[in-house]
């Protein structure tokens, strides 16, 4: 039950809802060239609110996918990174971004024959 | 601009948005061994209301990832099934789901220890 993505309670369910959710791919995927800060992600990753991008940083440390480190400089600068265990998901999630990359025109047009004839 | 999950606009971000959301990547993935009825897709995806699977399909199928194939007898057979698209983006949804099952418990961990002890 630890793995059936199918079953409501099923730990892997939960997380496959962290990592897919509307921004905590993008956020992951936009770590992965490295640390970032707040202000730095928010700019990155255009269209998300200072709130969502609070919350799903949140959602994310929790996970231990991704770590907070704080420098002693005044002012204090707060940057995120990916943690070991968040690198190892980037790289199916570079794999799905990478087909969607290559396929983005073909759902376009799928889109575009049902919205001219219905499905 | 095509291909940047990053940008607003981006087709692909749209694309990211539609296999990702909560019901979308259950729904391609559970329809990856076989074509199913509205009414097996229910009983398989566990905590799906019959409105969301109605609203999730429409958009898959708009999308060019899923078929619907009606057999004339009575009262009519209707199934569900991916298209050469659809089979197309299972792989890497399932590198990202293997990925999750292997580390389904590490998260856990993560979440236990943040719970006890703050980020």
């Amino acid at each position: 039950m630890v793995g059936d993505v199918f079953h409501r309670d099923c730990p892997a369910r939960m997380v496959l809802d962290h990592v897919t959710s509307r921004w905590g791919v993008l956020i992951l995927t936009a770590l992965r060239d490295g640390d970032l800060r707040f202000s730095e992600l928010r700019e990155k990753i255009e269209g998300i609110s200072e709130k969502m991008l609070s919350q799903t940083l949140r959602m994310l440390l929790r996970d231990g996918l991704v770590s907070r480190a704080v420098e002693p400089s005044t002012p204090p600068k707060v940057t995120y990174g990916l943690t070991t265990l968040g690198k190892g998901i980037t790289e199916p999630l570079e794999g799905l971004s990478g087909w969607i990359r290559d396929h983005a025109p073909d759902i376009l047009a799928a889109q575009a024959s049902y919205d001219a004839t219905g499905p």
